[in-house]
């Protein structure tokens, strides 16, 4: 795949989704009028129209796109096309109901998206055809910049009967013998060997963790696989100038009424895996929504955006953020820009709000747009304006930021699941921990790539977190231990190396090979209780930990723990390691983070202010250094420079070192170095 | 229709359900004795009973309906027969099992009641058989008074093939093309739009909030014809003293154990709409539940006897009121009596306990009647005989109730569901916006008619409130506005005139049309956070007002809200209008009614007083204004009269104005007007 | 039956569940080595690996058996054999799709254990040839000390129409007629009533409580006949020195995740009847689950031990006891040899830990065995080790302990399904009855028998104690008036003796037949509001009840129910009764039991001593008293000595009345009389 590696762009994007399609009436030209008032120079359209697009079987309908592309030609703005799958017409469905996806809860019923069996090949011919006749009717015309496959892609759940089938085929070819399959999962338990594979049962009433798990991985890469075929269809039509990209979205953090879609994002993806997806697409692309007004922290930015960056190494499109969606997000004055800014901090070549207008009647009709129902200029639209007129004057400055981050955080796919099966505690998942190590960090701004365990190269990297890493594979654990004997820094959470990439938990001194480097093994457990550590409640689960060498930097305050350690640090050859054995405040997380740094030589690097001031920092296209400061707090406040010359690029205020930068409430200020 | 115009009662009804068919053994003659005793003269028969009166296919038994009526006519007592079609025999579920409705969780299995496809022929015909054949043995008897048609009838959320084939028939014939089907709901959205009628998709998957509504209100109006339906067949057999009556429930709110069926009686009913469906009957009916011991407030008696009474603006039946209960509601002494009046003080022209005996063995065993289990006398039937005694000499003077209410309170079935699909907060439906605005008019002793927005007549009001009058017609808007021009007071809460019919959100000024008349309008809307209003926390939402000519009565306490009004007043022509855009204590809602009956030249008709001393007045037969004073406490009090000279028909103790009249714990005084 | 009636140990069991099959690599060998160093004499075997023992239909393989068996030989360990049908190989479930449980919520889809119809024709075939060729195998080697039939077996809810059509038929049989079944039942309430076989409709839909919990006791006799069925195979087999054993579990009280098995054994088992099952073994078995760590009380283990030792009225074997289980559960140090202590004090003649090692790879991988994943020495073995050394030098002294108590508790299936159908609360279930009474008399240091109603033979008691027993039979009530009538004491709480046995509650004077003794009635009740008694708060429900002779122990203190009485007590004739009619703090409760046993005159029996400090007494083979002194707390503490000469058989420490005997945190102190 030739372009796969590198789609640059030459100018921030900055617009919006917009469906004319669902408007009450003809609103075209108007809109694309108050779009270019405020700066905008993109619109992104089609990805869920498939009824209007394709009406009836064989019957196309390009008369939306058509008016967009010209409205969009008239005022130079660029279009991004998105194919219609991922939301079927109901004539498709009346085709062929396998095309409705079966899960353990049973087959869908027609009506909301997402709910097709990705492998049915009705599917598959309907959604290649409309794919090649919108790319045929589109790619020519010089507005439409790129090309974004199906939208928010999951593997939905399929165990289809087909799919399945395609799951014993893989199971067969990896591990030949029945034997094998009952070795690896050891399904005597409960009686579930087998000794043909004709015995294979149902995968829905499964109750093996490793082979749900695996099953689950194959689900994904099925949804991979999906995306990487899409993908091969557009590249037949797409201009050499025009990129593909699709819109990887987090683990959903539900909120408010169960009926409505009031949400965030909060985690790593369960549903699909986004690093081995990304081979799909030449530019990465996202959605990222959030809390904002008073919890706004621009963690989950940060934290999506660090994901989507780690992909490819690269800039990245934030394909939708938040306008005003929920009637909790409306935002304060001067919020828009920040989440805007927050984007870029990050490498984000771009943002689109989703979406352009609030909807009048479907099923997201208060997952509000930029503007209201009332379609009229209000005061979100007013921030953006002055977010477009900003960027036409700095965009230059701020395109193509790269960093290079010395911190990863590690995050994987099958210890989300793992810890699924095997709760670390009721109220704390996977995504938890996670966030509790990447929060964290966050806060003390120490910038990290969050990479996914399959795309890991530690020797990019002097110091590693991992957190639950509950899964892995013995040769990632020797490279791991490979990166610290070469003078790498190590910092794992309890619950990390457990068990084999099967959910085979390892037989031996646990962490599972490592305890070499942390100098430290268990071989007991427990629900914290009322125990402290460092003075602080030690919450949902405590592993109680045996020095062999390592210094304990806590033991338990408990009166029959009191002999074990909670947290760890050892040297280890030229690196060293540090150990969270338990669940605490993240002050604690905090200080082990900071003494991790030091050791990895990284305190120069790292600001000096913390939360609710967030520094992010790259160096752009002129190579200048820039540093985005970003106030997420609604008291004013000021901070002292650290670099030696730097301007303001949003009010041409120049600083020195050792100068008071004023931050009012909510404010951005962005400095690059002379 | 001729008679459905006017039925009228000669006496009040005192009486109760009863089943001799679930007696543990013969006592007929025994329990009607009992009744005489109590001073009860009606008991209202087997509207539950098919299985007994048709053990077979075609084979009939009236022997217990025989045996009551012979008791009942020894004693002159009334007998109301109830058609036994909403529980259904199991020989019947054999016949064809269809009978059993399908509703997006499946189709149901036998055993309850109310599971029953209403639009099954199998079930249509077997019902109209055994209704005819009922009819046939009863209506001649001189006992019989009237025919309950079915009982408690909702839609039962049945969406079978067949109900989805009389939906589309139904589309078809309203819309024409699919073109404007899909206009209308706005079907573009997630690829929803057909192009054909046979593409439309089964509507249990849908996920379109305003196509779903309009499913739900066609379902509605199945139930309706439903007893349209029966209705006629009743007329064909029944005498011209005898009424059709239908026993209307309310929306039920559940509390204690899932499997019991504790609730209440709370707001307006979901499943059917009752002004459509009135108009098979010739006197309206109801049951009506509610809290009671230190919870019982009239509340519910109130807003239910409002809503039943404007049916029709007429006296109304309460065919199910509760004796003992559940075991939360077991009568303080004097509460069975302040029940009963509370009943008589909306315009009830009787009540019946349900039921007369507790049951033994069925699902019901702890929904206590009457009698307990063991079937004597106990403190609730020593107080029953009070009542009876008591109406026995008064009864006359109570009877026929006539008000002539100057407010509405405006509620709406589509309003309803459209914020069940957009919730307006997790913890507040509509129902619960409904409730907070009547019961803030009933503590302050403002009576009105809770009237069906497709029932409203503005013009015989001086004001009229709207809660979260969400979806509304254009035609309606324009009424309302002639109301304010023609010196009408309009209050209106947050969440009115938001959408169309069709629950498409009108694309311009909000609040649609009204904003003109309101003089404010409103572009945002938020979560209150911790918003005041008049120094009281703002809760679930807040729309940010901004007057255009309006008078804010408050803004909103908050550090970006400040310059947006919470809540305003206007003149409007001849009229005044009031707009309350957030959610906030009881009291604040009181202020604002209270200027606004001002402003309705009603403040001369309202008592001085307020809860927990509740006024209702009237006018009765003899053209005598009679005052229901009840007292929801078990604090002792008094209270000013503020009549020229009045007799309290309980006790024949005489007052005149500035008298204080005394006021016992859960104490019921009758103040007829000389 | 002839050998049902007395297997006798000849030394006490200590042990494990074993499962060569699960483990990651061929242990056996060491595995039995380290059972050996730690004192251990048994193995349970095989319960649950059918798919290994039978890979294929008809092909078997015991290999992993043999090598137990061997290994065991060599060392002189018993081994008890599990039939392995609870959990059934995929390739049986191909054989016959009907072999999976249909249930209320459809049919169960292969996976989990406890999840076949026991009543398929095929399942039933398969399970007995393995269970044939397993006996065949095993029945003749000497380490082979006895069966284990099934495991946990419950009804697991099957209503398949082979289910439902042998329900018929038993119903035809016990009612003859449809017009008994309709009476009996009450099935005229809401038209259920049927007047011909061929119309008795789906049980799955069924809202008769009576006719379901008919149902439900007609699917507990399914199970007990499955047993008894697998007895009478072993019982062809098996030589007279070997048992036959069931593994009897209890309702499991969930806490924690929802996906995990986080839970403990809390009250009567619904699914299936203990006292009828047991009929199919010489022994009684049991699993026991508690709270260990802060929250060990020593209940659980005291409750379900007096529950399994009652059923013959003889000792039985735990057949499984917590090792480490949930990270809730780690042992403190001392409380693994309190949890044994526990078992034995109770009448166990033996304990087997589940399970030897903690599972790699399945379902239960954090239901952690006595080893920790790493298979290696730890904390809770070194403790066994202890355990395993006490046994063999006090283990004679030990076994088969003797009790002759005075008190039974009265417990009752089909009581506690009918308080699932007419919850007293949402909060307080039947069991939460029994266990507040049992608690009560645990707490106390009262000792006594828990009893099934089927199996209650009052005149072997002084003082019977019933809970909430709301469904009894006539015969049962006569019983226990004439218990009374000879002496005895009575103590029952409100929802004793309301409804038959068919769940029809008695038409008369409640409480049923026995108020003639308690000398009081009631006709109403209530939930108690803001009732207290005797200065505590009343929960949940209280009865209003009135003397009619009985004292009054306690009146309610509130506004309106103050005349009434909440506890009494009644002379009645040669005995005495209290009947507690609401539900308040146990103390109170413990003030009534006290009295009452006074009454029966235990009071000398009675140690002067409570909770923390529990004494559990018994006669061992030499007839020798000995008092179990258990602490179940982390205060030391010491007691005064109550028995003339004993000598603490852990340490060889003598005492005489007096003397202080000190008890360390989590201690076991066990006292022989000389």
């Amino acid at each position: 795949m030739k372009d796969n590696t590198g789609y640059q762009r030459k100018s921030l994007l900055f617009g919006t989704a917009y469906y004319p399609e669902y408007m009450p009436y003809d609103r075209v030209e108007t809109d694309l009028s108050m779009m270019c008032e405020a700066g905008m120079n993109v619109v992104r359209i089609a990805e869920s129209t498939w009824s209007t697009l394709e009406p009836s079987d064989g019957i196309y309908d390009f008369s939306f796109i058509d008016q967009v592309l010209e409205e969009a030609g008239k005022r130079g703005m660029e279009v991004i096309i998105g194919t219609p799958t991922y939301a079927i017409p109901s004539w498709l469905e009346k085709k062929d109901k396998n095309i409705m996806v079966k899960t353990k809860a049973g087959q869908a019923v027609y009506g909301r998206r997402q709910i097709m069996d990705l492998m049915n090949p009705a599917y598959r011919f309907y959604g290649e055809r409309v794919i090649r006749r919108l790319l045929e009717h589109t790619a020519g015309h010089p507005c439409v910049t790129g090309f974004q496959i199906d939208n928010e892609t999951k593997h939905y759940g399929t165990s289809s009967e087909l799919v399945q089938k395609l799951f014993l085929e893989y199971l067969q070819q990896k591990f030949v013998t029945t034997d094998r399959l009952n070795e690896t999962f050891g399904l005597a338990y409960w009686s579930n060997s087998i000794h043909d594979w004709s015995d294979f049962p149902d995968m829905n009433g499964c109750i093996n963790a490793g082979l749900s798990c695996e099953f689950e991985r194959f689900q994904r890469s099925l949804a991979a696989e999906f995306l990487l075929w899409q993908s091969e269809i557009v590249r037949e039509y797409k201009r050499e100038d025009q990129f593909i990209t699709h819109n990887f979205d987090f683990q959903w953090k539900k909120f408010g009424a169960d009926i409505a879609q009031d949400g965030y994002s909060y985690g790593v993806q369960p549903d699909i895996n986004h690093y081995e997806a990304a081979k799909a697409v030449t530019i990465a692309g996202t959605d990222i929504y959030h809390h904002t007004q008073d919890q706004l922290t621009g963690a989950e930015i940060a934290f999506c955006g660090d994901s989507i960056r780690s992909l490819k190494d690269r800039n990245y499109l934030v394909l939708e953020c938040q306008a005003q969606a929920f009637k909790y997000w409306t935002p304060y004055p001067g919020q828009l820009k920040l989440h805007a800014y927050s984007h870029l901090a990050s490498g984000a070549d771009g943002i689109m709000y989703w979406n352009w207008h609030s909807i009048h009647n479907g099923y997201e009709t208060y997952w509000k747009g930029l503007l209201s129902h009332d379609l009229s200029v209000n005061p979100a639209y007013e921030e953006a304006c002055q977010i477009g007129d900003q960027w036409q004057k700095t965009g230059k400055n701020l395109l193509n930021l790269r960093k290079d981050n010395k911190i990863a955080l590690v995050v994987d796919n099958q210890s989300l699941h793992a810890l699924e099966w095997f709760p670390i505690d009721r109220d704390l998942s996977y995504n938890d921990v996670v966030r509790w190590m990447y929060d964290s960090l966050y806060e003390l701004n120490m910038e990290c790539d969050v990479v996914d365990i399959n795309g890991l190269d530690p020797f990019k990297y002097q110091m590693i977190v991992t957190p639950a890493l509950y899964s892995i594979t013995e040769d990632k654990l020797k490279q791991l231990k490979a990166f610290v004997s070469n003078g790498g820094v190590l910092v794992s959470t309890f619950k990390s190396f457990v068990s084999n990439e099967y959910l085979s938990v390892y037989p031996d001194t646990q962490p599972h090979l490592l305890h070499e480097c942390f100098k430290v093994h268990y071989n007991q457990f427990t629900d914290p209780g009322t125990a402290k550590i460092k003075g602080q409640p030690v919450q949902y689960f405590a592993e109680l930990l045996i020095t062999d060498g390592a210094g304990a930097l806590a033991t338990y305050e408990h009166k029959y723990w009191g002999n074990y350690a909670g947290i760890t640090r050892s040297d280890y050859e030229k690196g060293s390691t540090y150990y969270i054995g338990c669940y605490t405040d993240k002050k604690i997380v905090k200080e082990i983070l900071t003494m991790a740094a030091k050791d990895a030589g990284l305190t120069d690097c790292i600001p000096d202010v913390c939360f609710p001031v967030i520094i992010r920092s790259g160096v752009n296209q002129d190579n200048k250094k820039l540093h985005y400061v970003l106030h997420y707090s609604e008291e004013e406040t000021a901070f002292v420079c650290p670099y030696d010359r730097v301007n303001n690029l949003l009010d041409g205020m120049n600083y020195k070192k050792g100068d008071r930068i004023p931050l009012k409430d909510w404010d951005t200020v962005i400095l690059e170095e002379e």
